[in-house]
């Protein structure tokens, strides 16, 4: 099987090295629009030969992993190049304006729109590890606009990294990641921000940061332009969430300048039943199950 | 040598237990307004014994563990009681208001005020542990006002911890203590309440989150009491701190509002400059130096 993989980065570059890991048939195509990450990807094995435009159209199945701001241009171009038979899944933060943009496109059926809940603030090739997916949540979206034998060679592939399906429509996506995800990495660059700013003319004052801070910015070190394109392609969203957010710190600032205690203890405790939610994603992460 | 450990949480008990890992000749007495917490900690042989009131005079140290809104007056009390040759430490958040009611105790000579920078989102005897403080920095408050002669107790406690000291003044402390520890804890319980909030009906929403989400949120399971206490003790510095964040979000969204993102763009890259700090601070946690 011949898998071609766009965009090698964290993730791309994690997914080809699964690939290899789980198939001795495999083989891994690559290709990627900064040259650096192209030779690298080569170098470290992560794939085995420069995939080339001219060659997409052999491809059984092409992987999407590229900024989603390019994404929607950039698999339509592939959607007309590819064989009958073969399948294109993304790899995207986001799906709805994606999957909007290839709604009636003629081979809409050779596509499935995939999120791999998966990740770590480091990225390109360097960053990729064949473990990154294995029992991590792996979310569909309108996964009955796939081929059913397409969705099944999806399955099959994806089979060996024993993740969790999770079947959703694209903007109900995009509006809970904006929540569960966009948001932290708001929150963690700007409380960075903030401190970077205040602290600029004394930055041994970061000796005195603890592990809940570097915890809590830990996100700040994500990609940038991953990023920008994300928030970019989840405008909306990530307004709405951003201004709940916003809202709710300005109703704790109150609390804090009318020195409602009670209310921010009370508050405080509420949040407190976070505990075995977070509990469980923690769990998770660190059991691989 | 006796010591005596008011409040025996996360902090207060860890300290016990480090003093008992260390020196075989120390008897640690202990006392917690919570009597469960008494008995776990008796229990769990985080004390040898229970420390009554009556016996504050025969302490050769005294060790101040409680929620900073309750140290300052308590703080006064025991040095009314204790023996002239006593050390008494605090190990709490927040050192301004702490350090100016005791300005001008005739015995203020005989405190230390410090804050050791390690902590975990648990609370309580049995969330304390001996090596919680090893290798981590032990910032000391106006030490130039406590007894040459105590402080070097102080330190001979301290050093088998291998702790970074590091000395400043009450205000200072609390001023930057607000930006990187108290702000992210605002930070990170708001944000559980966003989520929270929002998604309330539909909690297997969840399952969507991922270690990124679980990382900036992760503070959000501290100890209300604890934090009520020290947003209250801080409560101006921790408000310079919170508008500056809160402006901060609001730029962003702005930008978000108008599409600049090459603005967003600039923004994320500079944040990043964060990376070398972070990883200076998980570093420093993970290899205990």
């Amino acid at each position: 099987m011949k898998i071609g993989c766009i965009g090698l980065g964290l993730i791309g570059g994690s997914f080809a090295l699964s690939m290899k890991r789980n198939f001795s048939d495999v083989q891994v195509f690559g290709m990627d629009k900064n040259s650096e990450h192209l030779q690298k990807a080569l170098t470290l094995n992560i794939i085995d030969q420069v995939l080339e435009e001219s060659a997409w159209s052999e491809m059984d199945v092409v992987i999407l992993s590229i900024p989603v701001d390019h994404a929607s241009l950039l698999l339509q171009e592939i959607l007309d190049k590819i064989h009958p038979q073969a399948l294109v899944m993304d790899m995207g933060s986001t799906k709805g304006q994606l999957c909007e943009a290839v709604a009636k496109n003629p081979k809409r059926h050779q596509f499935l729109a995939a999120h791999p809940i998966a990740g770590t603030e480091f990225s390109g090739p360097e960053a990729a590890f064949d473990s990154l997916f294995d029992h991590k949540t792996m979310i569909l979206c309108e996964a009955e606009h796939t081929e059913v034998s397409l969705l099944q060679i999806a399955k099959s592939l994806i089979a060996p990294l024993h993740m969790t399906l999770k079947y959703m429509g694209a903007k109900a996506h995009d509006k809970h990641l904006a929540y569960v995800s966009h948001l932290s990495h708001i929150s963690s660059f700007m409380l960075g921000k903030t401190v970077l700013d205040i602290e600029k003319n004394d930055r041994d004052i970061f000796d005195l940061a603890g592990s809940g801070f570097a915890s809590t910015v830990r996100l700040a070190k994500s990609n940038p332009v991953t990023w920008t394109a994300i928030f970019k392609e989840n405008q909306e969203e990530v307004q709405y969430a951003l201004e709940e957010y916003i809202q709710n710190l300005k109703a704790f600032q109150k609390q804090l300048e009318t020195q409602n205690y009670k209310g921010i203890h009370q508050q405080l405790a509420e949040v407190n039943d976070l505990k075995p939610i977070l509990n469980g994603i923690i769990k998770k992460e660190e059991n691989g199950n």
